[in-house]
This record gives structure tokens, C-alpha cells and sequence, in this order.
């Protein structure tokens, strides 16, 4: 099976929602592959979020994939929506540049520059007005999964991460993981912040406010206020919401579901992370290596690796009953309409 | 009893949603009560839906009230709210300033002054929108409330039913309606933009585009894309939101609610027109009269009358087992809080 779900739970009204925002933090050079550059990251979760509603990338010209040829992870997480159904509806946590679809706006600032002090302006606030909506979506759905777009955001994970305590290895949409990259923006960060390694174990969102990113106080927010069955859909980065989350000290049911490209990624510690922290983990293999589509292909060489919910949307595919074959075939037929034949 | 339900239907999953908008033509002076001064009518949705949401109106100084002292109808949305428990979300349909609150944002542009032609960028873009919009909401909810707030609505509901072909008399904020201002704008607009009585009556986004506001098309492309049963909630700009629908040809289980005070309202004619478009009308009694606060005695002198959904917001505390009593016991605690005892 290419992802396991719990047998014993069929959700009545599941609902995708998926937490958009931009920092300066992206822009430092060679940080994030999502975007062809580091300025164009701006328009990378807008992108993302008309690409999975319309199948198209209404606010870039720009084709949606890396520089390197690898489609956006947003034509996973569309095949899946076409697939199952499931309402997906977009968040902005801080976003430059507005989608040109219904989002949910929180009214919050784009994340700052880590490296500056102060990367996200009232984490409280965020976490507050998320929780405030978290509240009223739980009201209609019982199962919820939270995805993410936020170019540069394992940089901000690894700092929130290490902030709280954990040596939190990261992954990245590059194929090489620019590591030593974010190791040494992190250091300038915690240094001009004052923070040393788990300094901020007991004031999470203070870790979030200087080392992190809007996304991060905006899905502890929401799954704080959904209380329902939540799942967070994202690599390395929903691992730093989990840690906030834990160290928030909010109980509440909640797990995390990545790609096998992110869970298997030995340069970051994924599994481990999730076992420390205690929440369960899915990790889905939608098995590109047989992809008729090159750009798909080169997930299976690390590139992209994950984004957009795309690991939780294959799991509510897998939930639904539709297999590894159909979900591939769905995201070959989104490549072909976005990219040509 | 207050407002009389479908004694046959109890909503399991019920929402109510309140779409904002602001436009140049509320500038008009003399056009509209809703704001201090014509330029803060600017401020107003966004007051409106903080106060239902927190109980403040964040983004205003000024108390939330009528030049003349008639508090915001916000308070009986907020007290119905609380009442209920009914999730309640706004919608960004063209503001000119955003709630402190978490709203769905349909990234439009606010209205223009219809007097200079064009009053809504592009109808059919917010009506597809909405629509999108709607088809998701409507996977999670049942039954679905629409309310408004758009200073200076009236007169461009007015507007649009004249180019329907309808002689719709239009209710106002104002104890003395204010028709003759009004009358003189919608000669000017149709004039301006070569629009005769009924001549757009089979172009309904069209009139909205030269004589209406961003919020029409946004509760017109809900109520298609929900496909739920629906109640729009407002007096006679729901009623020119209800020719819109019908002009459309679609065919959708949708009602409206209003207030007593609208519906009495011998400058307008909502129960008429409701009659004629074909649609059920249901009016609420809040019986302020023996309201212990004078702000809202003030509403049966004919201040204020309706808005934010609040005859939509009464009809849902009385589907729900609340008594008239009970809600304006609510309504008066609610105007304490905020304006003190």
C-alpha cells in the first residue's frame, strides 16, 4: 500500500486547508528552489494555491516548477482534490501577493528576515485569530488536514527546531540540501536574537516570533481551535509546528503525513523527529519512478520532495480508496493539461 | 412569535457567512447612516464584523452607532451568534479596510460611484468567485445565511432593480428615507452609463456592474455554488440580490429575512417585491420597544432597521428555540458590553 491509513476511521465531512506565506528569509540566495528565482518566491504560494483550485497559475508566467523542470508539488495536491473531492480552501498567513481565488485571510504581516531578529511580527495574535477560525471550521468538519506553502520554510523550522530544543535536520526542495547554507543563516539569527539552543523550550511562539515563520503560529492555531482529528500535511516544516504545538503544551488529535521523498530524505531526520516528539507519521510513496512524466520522475531524485499538503492529500486519497496507479495517472493528467503532452 | 421557521426543517451543519463591501457611491453625502461621516463609511463593514466576532470594533475609534445614537445592527448578528453557536465567517467582497479577523477574501475591488458608469470591475469574475466558493462551503453546511454589510447598498439596490425593470422602493438606514437623493444618483448613473428601466433585464451582472456593488454578485455566485437551502439575510438590497438570482435563470432553494422595521418600512416595498420576484419573506420582530436601552427603542422610530444579516441572524435564534425575549435580552447585553450600562 503506498500509504496506510487508520482502518478504523472514515471522515463524514473532511476538508483541505492549506496555510499560505511569504518571507524575507526565502529571498537569501540558494535557501529555496520554490521559485525561479529567490524575488519571484513572492508569487510561489499564490501560484500554488490557483494552481490546485483552477489548474492554472493565474498571478506567474513563469511555468510552475523548479528550476530545474520539477512541477510544483500543488499538481499532486490538485490530482488529489479532483480525485476525492474533498473542499480545499486557502489560507493567507501573511502573503505578498494575493491569490486571484478565495483564500481566508487572517490580516498578518509577510515573515520577516530571521537573520534580522525578528522574523513574524504577533505570533500570539496569529495564533489567536487561526484558533479563533479553527473554532468555526470544526464546527462543520470532523476531519481536517492543514497543508503548507511557504518558500524558505525549512530554514525557519530548523530555527524554531533548534530554538525549542531539537537538532531537527531539515529537508529541502533542492535535491542537495543546502545545508550549510541554513546553518549559518540560523546561527546569525539565534545570535542577533539572543537564543541559544533550547532556550525557547517553554515560550514556543517567542521561538516562532524570532526564528520562524506566520505559518507556524497560524496551523498551531488552527488545530488548537479545530479540536477535531487533524492531520498536518507537510515535511520538516509541520515537524516544527508539531514542536511548537508540544512545547504550546495543547493536546489535542493531531499526526502528520509527508512523501517517502521527505521521510526517507537521509539528510533530514524526519521519522526520528516524529518518534521524539511522540505524533504518529504517514509517509506516502505515489511511486513517480514509473511516471511516464520526466518532471515527476525527478522526485524520485530528490528534487521537490513535497509542499502544499501534497503528502497529506495522498493520504486522504488512500483513505478514499483510490490507489498508488490512480493517483499517479491523476497527476500525469494535471502535468499534461498545466505543461503539455 | 417573533419570526415564525419552516417548522419542517432543522439544519444539522448551519452557517452564516456576511458578505462586506464597500463603494464610492456610500460617499454620497446624505446617502447613507452607516458611518459617522460619509468617508467612515469605509470603516464600517470591517467595524461590523469585528464587533459580531469580539464583541469591539477594532478598526474604529468611534462608538459603533448612527450619527444619531442607534447602535450598529452588528449587535443583534453578535447577540444571535452568541445565542446560537452557529459559525459565523465574513467575506472581503471590495473593502476598502480589512477586519483584524480572519475573513474569506474573494480579492476583489470595492464598488465605484455608479453616477461615473462603471460601479463593479467584473461581476462575472466575483460571481465565479463566490461560486467556487460556495460549491465548498456547501459541502460542509446545510444551511446557509447570507448577510450584507455595504454602506450606501440601498441606493444600489435601487439602481439594479430599475435596470430589472423593477419600481423597487428601497429601505434605509435613515429614519427619514433619503428617496429623493437616491432617486436623483440612479436617473444620474443610468443616464450616465445608457441604461433605461428594465433595459438590462436580461443581463442582470450587467446592471450590478453599472449600478450595483461588489457584494450582488458575490451572494448571487454563493447561492448558486452552495446549492443548499439558503436565506439571504437583509432587507430590500437582498431583495435586488434575490432579482439578480432570478435574472439569471437559476434555480436554487433560497428565501430571504428581514426585519420587521424593513418590512413595515412604508417608504419601501419589500414584502411587494418579494411577492412579485416569487420568493418566500420572512420578518423578524425583535419587539425593542420594551427595550430597556434607548439605542435600540430608537430602531421602532425607524433608525437603522436592518443589517450585517440581522433579520437573517433573529430568523436563525428562532429556528433554534429562542424566544423573542431571550434575544433581546441578549441584544441588550450585548450593547452593554460595548457601550456600557
Amino acid at each position: 500500500m503506498w500509504v496506510k491509513p487508520n482502518p478504523d476511521f472514515s471522515p463524514e465531512k473532511p476538508l483541505f486547508l492549506c496555510i499560505l506565506a511569504n518571507t524575507e528569509t526565502a529571498k537569501i540566495p540558494n535557501i529555496s528552489a520554490a521559485g525561479k528565482s529567490p524575488e519571484l518566491t513572492d508569487f510561489t504560494p499564490a501560484a500554488d494555491a490557483e494552481l490546485v483550485e483552477t489548474g492554472n497559475a493565474i498571478s506567474i508566467n513563469e511555468p510552475a516548477m523548479t528550476p530545474s523542470g520539477a512541477p510544483s508539488p500543488a499538481v499532486l495536491t490538485r490530482a488529489s482534490m479532483l480525485l476525492t473531492g474533498i473542499p480545499c480552501i486557502f489560507i493567507n498567513s501573511g502573503l505578498r501577493v494575493r491569490p486571484m481565488i478565495p483564500t481566508i485571510d487572517l490580516n498578518t504581516r509577510p515573515g520577516g528576515d530571521i537573520r534580522k531578529g525578528h522574523a513574524v511580527v504577533d505570533a500570539l495574535d496569529i495564533f489567536n485569530k487561526s484558533k479563533a477560525l479553527g473554532e468555526k471550521l470544526g464546527q462543520l468538519s470532523d476531519f481536517v488536514i492543514i497543508g503548507e506553502s511557504v518558500p524558505g520554510g525549512t530554514t525557519t523550522a530548523m530555527g524554531v527546531l533548534r530554538a525549542l530544543g531539537y537538532d531537527g535536520k531539515v529537508s529541502s526542495s533542492f535535491p542537495k540540501n543546502p545545508l550549510q547554507i541554513k546553518n549559518k543563516v540560523i546561527e546569525e539569527a539565534m545570535k542577533n536574537s539572543g537564543i541559544s539552543f533550547g532556550s525557547l523550550r517553554n515560550s514556543p511562539l517567542n521561538a516562532v516570533e524570532s526564528l520562524g515563520d506566520p505559518m507556524m503560529a497560524a496551523a498551531a492555531g488552527l488545530v488548537d481551535g479545530l479540536n477535531k482529528k487533524t492531520v498536518l500535511a507537510g515535511g520538516t516544516q509541520m515537524v516544527s509546528v508539531l514542536g511548537v504545538i508540544k512545547h504550546l503544551g495543547l493536546v489535542r488529535d493531531v499526526s502528520i503525513a509527508t512523501t517517502r521523498y521527505v521521510a526517507d530524505d537521509k539528510s533530514a531526520n524526519f521519522r526520528e523527529m516524529t518518534e521524539i516528539l511522540g505524533y504518529e507519521a504517514f509517509a506516502a510513496d505515489p511511486g513517480f519512478g514509473k511516471s511516464r512524466r520526466k518532471g515527476l520522475r525527478m522526485y524520485e531524485d530528490g528534487d521537490v520532495k513535497e509542499g502544499v499538503g501534497a503528502g497529506g492529500a495522498m493520504l486522504a486519497a488512500a483513505m478514499m480508496g483510490f490507489s498508488r496507479k490512480e493517483f499517479r495517472e491523476k497527476t500525469e493528467e494535471v502535468c499534461d493539461s498545466i505543461f503539455g503532452i
